[in-house]
């Protein structure tokens, strides 16, 4: 609870307009894009700048309020949704491009940036961001740096992580430490860069960030392979990775996910096809040009039963387009979708894609599966209802299925999406008891009092995702 | 000291023969490769594997002993010199190539294994690993690991930090823990992986780790400009990136180093030049035709006096050695070498260079410059004479307003070498108190007896490079 004489402090450092307590207000900010999960902060603020986020948090440490740091709440891990209370922090007004540095290949941005906007920057001076989450177009860069999100791209260009080199941070007691530089080499202590690269606001809060940019490809291509059978489709991935070309983007999608595609583009999909792989190379022309024919000689050899080259951009982007409304197509279907990412070594994606429509069997339920084949990044997505308890249970029982297979096969309970509130139970699958315990003093190292996006990461108990908290 | 009562306990786990506190075994293990800096360990132990090791940490952590994890000893920051006693933990039985991995292409190996043996390795696959220390004919992979080692490829391929893809630790408390996987995606918890790697023995013992490999580039050229200014040598630098182009390599080298390496290595190195840069692409014959192409004209408009690309591999293959031979070609000229890598964005190399030598002449010393120019981190070297007392307090002084510029200018003060025990009262230079305490609580919370590598990364008091501990 925050008390009159700490809600006028508050106001105080980030102006009256900039704090809202009312019903409205805090409703807005009660949950993010992940379903069942929903709770009523206290108040949401708005700073404007880093020392009023260090002040905000210097007077939340001492007080022992629960910040919870948000950008456009696109997340699915109920990574920001405030389920202890306390303060949101939003930064709305903390979203600018600061710089992009042409010499050094560097962009300096706020964290309320939108991903799209930075993506799109970096393009206008011939330049390449290449981190592209699906929610690109409403993500904020501050989101996608504390979740360490991937995209499409992951496979050739890596995540998040391999494009943050600098941070401005504050931490909970209101320090505030800047790390790394505009460096290719830095090894002046330990890595704090990565290490709040994917600590979901739990640690302290990101207010800056300098992002590495690469040289934009100057040419792409994407070719689209149909399988009459998942086993195909999976061989041909680890072929065209065996004969040592490395795609931009390698994407799988089962026939159930192709559907819902297709009634919900219309772009004319294959939607008789049992498994698509929707493959994409970037680089010099005769680079692509070749890889591109090698890759198509593999999917013809690897049984595909049609294998097509999109033949302008506008169609190549119809494709990617179609690939990334999968979580809208799919969340038109029932009331609740629940998309998940277990990921697994690139070798182990068949024995994963058919693991996952066993239990989705065994359980009685709507899996679809799509996702990056080329990480082993997977996307089991099941359509259900929050309303029939007595199917989630099994969703549930199902979920729970997936994570142990995938750790069983040497694999991890999240690739992209992070750990949040909701798969918190599941970290110990992954780490063992001395692995958590190691994070947990980490965790208490930098925020000893708990505020920072507390109950997030770390399991409370052995409650599982079908909890709406308070 | 390690009673009579311990020192049966370590032999009892790792066998007699694999504990040696005599004095000669001692003495070996009392430096590295860091001038200036000796001190005697109690006892040197060789586990042969990762159960030895957590039983060693234990009794170690219970009984307050030192514990110094050793690969081959190249670092240059004085970073394996057990100055506070204690036990060596020497890797020369877990020194395995445990698994090459085509499907997956990783490589997971024990901490021994020498650098330049599990490149050839991945060679051998049609594969590769890009981290290419300098030392990687001696270093092992551990060592690389916790020193998170960089080369000369770094400006292309990033350095070794990029190339963890999971570690297996033994915490100080003796507890086993596993980070990451086979796996391009992994947001299961904070990013261990990488707090690890750059850690330089400090927060555990790494004993298994599974690096990334990537497809063997097809070909690779070599083009050597020579430059009468270093100005022209830098701007060309700036300018090869401009164009969008990212060399494998992209190195300078001043005069007096090109002098000393010639009169090495004697392959006919330019010596009259000023300064010369060695460029390197690698890729697919018509990435790097075009690119070799682009990168001659570049060198030429930036007042290059001559640019020669090598005609064969074997003339290639002689300038890479020869600039591998630096640090060799230098140590000859007077008894004490000092080698540092002050590291500054890109864009501020040559007003390092000039800064480095305008230093250079106010404390009266001979500082030759080379070092990795893409990415910034150059490798200012004093050759001098450690018995001169007088001379070694100029020497420090001048490596002080180095590092002082290095960090004014955008920079850190060790892109590759890390802190150590050497550069150590340096560190808040480039972070701040607030920077420092954060690391600082980050130790305590992996090794709150501070028994794993202590006196190393965090300064107990203000002396600086002159002094040889105990």
């Amino acid at each position: 609870m925050i008390s009159a004489q700490i809600k006028s402090q508050l106001m105080n450092i980030v102006s009256p307009e900039n704090y809202d307590d009312s019903n409205a207000g805090r409703l807005v900010y009660s949950y993010d894009a992940t379903p069942q999960y929903q709770s009523m902060p206290d108040a949401v603020v708005a700073p404007r700048c880093t020392d009023e986020v260090s002040r905000i948090l210097k007077l939340c440490n001492t007080h022992r309020i629960p910040v919870v740091p948000r950008g456009s709440g696109t997340n699915l891990c109920a990574g920001t949704c405030p389920t202890e209370g306390g303060i949101v922090l939003l930064f709305k007004h903390m979203n600018q491009i600061v710089e992009i540095d042409e010499e050094n290949l560097t962009m300096t941005v706020q964290p309320g940036v939108i991903t799209l906007d930075l993506i799109q920057a970096a393009e206008e001076k011939g330049l390449f961001y290449p981190p592209d989450p699906s929610s690109m177009k409403i993500s904020t860069i501050g989101g996608n740096i504390n979740e360490n999100s991937g995209g499409l791209r992951g496979l050739k260009y890596g995540v998040t992580r391999d494009y943050v080199m600098a941070l401005e941070i504050v931490l909970a007691n209101g320090d505030i430490i800047r790390t790394g530089g505009k460096l290719a080499k830095d090894v002046a202590g330990y890595d704090l860069t990565r290490l709040f690269v994917g600590s979901e606001g739990t640690l302290g809060v990101i207010t800056q960030a300098t992002l590495k940019l690469i040289p934009a490809p100057e040419t792409k291509k994407t070719v689209l392979a149909l399988y009459e059978d998942i086993d195909s489709a999976a061989k041909t991935v680890s072929n065209i990775i065996a004969s040592k070309i490395i795609p931009t983007t390698l994407e799988f999608l089962d026939q159930p996910t192709l559907q819902v595609i297709e009634d919900f583009a219309k772009i004319g999909l294959p939607v008789h096809a049992k498994a698509v792989l929707l493959i994409e190379q970037d680089g010099t022309e005769e680079t692509v040009n070749r890889d591109i024919s090698v890759i198509e000689e593999i999917c013809k050899k690897g049984n595909a039963v049609s294998v097509q080259t999109a033949k302008t951009e506008a169609e190549a982007e119809d494709l990617r387009n179609a690939r990334r409304a999968a979580l809208s197509a799919l969340a038109r279907l029932k009331p609740t979708t629940i998309l998940e990412d277990a990921t697994v070594p690139r070798s182990a994606i068949a024995a994963m894609v058919k693991a996952i429509n066993r239990i989705a069997e065994q359980y009685d339920l709507t899996i679809c599966t799509f996702g990056h084949a080329g990480d082993g990044n997977l996307h089991p997505t099941c359509t259900t209802d929050v309303r029939n308890s007595e199917e989630m249970e099994r969703v549930e029982r199902a979920f729970a299925d997936i994570f142990k297979k995938a750790v069983e096969l040497g694999g991890t309970i999240t690739g992209e999406h992070g750990v949040g509130e909701m798969k918190a139970p599941y970290l110990e699958l992954k780490l063992g008891e001395a692995g958590v315990n190691a994070m947990r003093a980490v965790k208490q190292a930098f925020d000893p009092n708990n505020i920072m996006n507390p109950g997030k990461v770390f399991a409370k108990d052995s409650r599982k995702r079908v909890v709406v908290s308070k």
